[in-house]
């Protein structure tokens, strides 16, 4: 395996295939400018950034789309950031945010993906795997923050608290600016100042009361930083994408926010360096998508976004073909699975497919009907279906064992369609 | 600290109080037996097993109440647990088994617990702090299992899956009989066998078609045992305590099976050795019980139960009186509280005092108006009340730390009183 992308972007790199066969892989780098991303949605026809074979590397810069919080600490001196972020009276450098009708997407939808990447060879009812061989912090652009790396904690309109507030005034958004290490000699972040959000008028001219829309400039003249916060306080970092998707079949446009089957924002903060994840594939070439990378989440995710940070991701991907799942782990998955080095993580969603589920014009709903409860019976079902099919056990043993060995968490409450994950620890198993 | 109890019940300790001075502790030693256990219910009329002193220790012995899945392995050779689950046509050494009006109990309510113990000096409004300093598996009583310990997990009528079985007969209940090793030396369980719940007819010749009531002695002959189960599966041992309590103000007679302010049905597998639970004082003397033991469980308790195993907890009791916890991380504790080594954790229900919040012809709603979304949300407003008063945050600082920091689990979906979790890592804090 080799990752020194930087000095050989396209190195061959010998690496052992998921059957232990040896392959060749060739490494690819994809970077985050305007040209790369697609931002606040997912859509099957999306023309490739890049192509690759099943085996091959690929390290993808993934940018946060809370950047311009502080666009001195997370845009500025970075032309891949300035690329994307850019907008002025004139004009806008990556036009739709979102999947909305509107040609400027609405915002219905947030994040900055990166890709998507072509895997050949991928057709519907295959299986890719994404192997997350590592996760590094992007380093602020300007000289003034050399070494360190900024991140935005939004407590947002659609976070869990907002309409449950006990102080004045209500409701309110605060952003939170955090600081990471970006050498990795530190695994904690912690907090720099806050702000209260205050109405923000885009270079368009349009106003933006709450936080409405993504890369809103924040003019920080109009705002008020308090420095004197979680003092004392360190948050151990958990470096991790919380979106992470194929392309789905259902639509042209889709929402970023909701996770599915497809994978997408499924905001599990357990989906970092060492993990890989299995995602079944639904249109050719999977289309592979990566964004909204977090420097550290909480299972829960409860005020509405992490510590939203930019992050470069190295990855291997393989892919499983779908004449060839029978009798295997990945034989009939439907829904994105997780594996780390000591635990089996499946995602159970309210809505496991809302995209079917739902008439187009009653999609919304996974935003207002989605509860933990319903996500707690897929996360069941799920765990049961993986006990029975990859571990072969009868339903009576994996009910007992779910019962006695499995935990349940909630990944997160905020994304429309809520998700409770389900944790198989590896060791349980002797064979 | 002592707790060489076995060659002198009453010791003298020296210990430490939770203000750092030195206290002389006694050492109590409380058996399980019919004369020293209630089953099935709370109650703050219950008259005491013992009474002991702020600082003292105790040493309490605790049942299964599902010991008689398999006799053989968990009661026979066992003078303790012969004699609480002593049954025969001619009489019954626990006849009250359940909070229900009728004398038997009616099973509402299902859980062996041993106590009160009566704290001397405690009054409503304190704080009952209990340190578990350890738990140990009781070994079964036939020579033949020297050196064992064995659990039961029903995957009951009670449980989440119940109603949305795969496979036939549905429903069905099914027991799982699990070996623990009693000398500590292996950290981990495995399954014996498991046989599927047909009708037993008890002592009194009243036939109980599912597990309706706790402590029905299940005659081997009738059942179909299946050797051939969860081969080279070891589930790692979590030994706790699913019931710690103290007597609620609000109720004569209170089911043991819905938790809530006052602990009781917790079910949260951390409730361990190391592990301190703070309790708020609700009547005189605090009334101090534990029960329902467990070798292991996952959070969520999804089949219904554990694996239910008896357990012997030494433990420590320290008084908070309540004027003086103005200040004090313990002001307006209105919940059971967990600490371990590395963290605290809330309690979340979905009712946080149901016992307060239901009119009594109603408390039964308990059981089928939860829901995980309630609960989840009261976890939020305990964590968020926790960090502004222990922790000295503002309400922006708790919820951005709450989002990014603390993680949010199911404790447990099957005892009506649904519980969410939240985990605060202390070494987040530097001070």
């Amino acid at each position: 395996m080799c990752m020194d992308h930087d000095s050989n972007p396209n190195l061959i790199c010998e690496a052992v295939s998921g059957d232990g066969a040896t392959v060749k892989g060739r490494h690819a780098f994809l970077p985050a400018n305007a040209d790369t991303v697609h931002w606040g949605y997912f859509s099957k026809n999306i023309v490739p950034k890049i192509e690759i074979d099943s085996g091959d590397y690929a390290t993808i810069e993934v940018l946060t789309h809370h950047a311009n919080d502080d666009a001195e600490r997370m845009i500025e001196g970075d032309p891949g950031a300035e690329s994307v972020f850019h907008w002025t009276r004139e004009g806008k450098a990556v036009i739709r945010r979102g999947a909305g009708d509107g040609e400027d997407g609405e915002g219905l939808g947030v994040h900055i993906c990166t890709g998507p990447v072509f895997i050949r060879d991928a057709e519907p009812g295959d299986v890719l795997e994404v192997r997350i061989l590592d996760v590094r912090p992007r380093p602020a652009g300007l000289p003034k923050y050399t070494g360190k790396t900024f991140g935005s904690n939004a407590a947002a309109n659609w976070g869990y608290h907002y309409n449950d507030l006990l102080t004045e005034p209500k409701p309110r958004e605060v952003i939170t600016i955090y600081e990471v290490d970006s050498t990795g000699a530190r695994n904690w972040a912690e907090a720099v100042y806050n702000y209260r959000w205050v109405p923000q008028t885009d270079p368009f001219g349009k106003s933006h009361p709450t936080i409405d829309y993504p890369g809103v400039p924040v003019d920080h003249s109009t705002i008020e930083k308090n420095f004197e916060i979680l003092k004392g306080v360190r948050v151990p970092i958990r470096p991790h994408f919380g979106v992470i998707a194929v392309a789905p079949k259902e639509a042209d446009m889709v929402n970023s926010i909701p996770p599915g089957y497809f994978g997408g924002n499924i905001d599990n903060w357990r989906i970092g360096k060492g993990g890989t994840v299995y995602l079944p594939v639904s249109v050719e070439g999977a289309l592979f998508s990566v964004g909204d990378s977090h420097a550290s989440q909480g299972d829960a995710e409860l005020c509405g976004t992490a510590i939203e940070c930019s992050l470069t991701g190295t990855f291997q991907f393989i892919l499983h073909k779908r004449d060839r799942l029978a009798g295997t782990p990945l034989e009939g998955l439907d829904y994105p699975l997780l594996e780390t080095a000591n635990e089996w993580v499946v995602h159970g969603f309210s809505y496991p497919n809302y995209l079917a589920e739902l008439d187009v014009e009653k999609r919304g709903q996974v935003f207002t009907q989605s509860t933990l409860d319903s996500a707690m019976r897929d996360a069941f079902h799920k765990m049961r279906r993986f006990l029975m099919v990859t571990k072969n056990l009868s339903e009576d043993e994996a009910i007992s064992l779910m019962s006695v060995g499995v935990d349940f968490g909630v990944s997160q409450v905020v994304d429309g369609n809520v998700g409770v994950h389900a944790i198989l620890r590896k060791d349980m198993f002797l064979a």
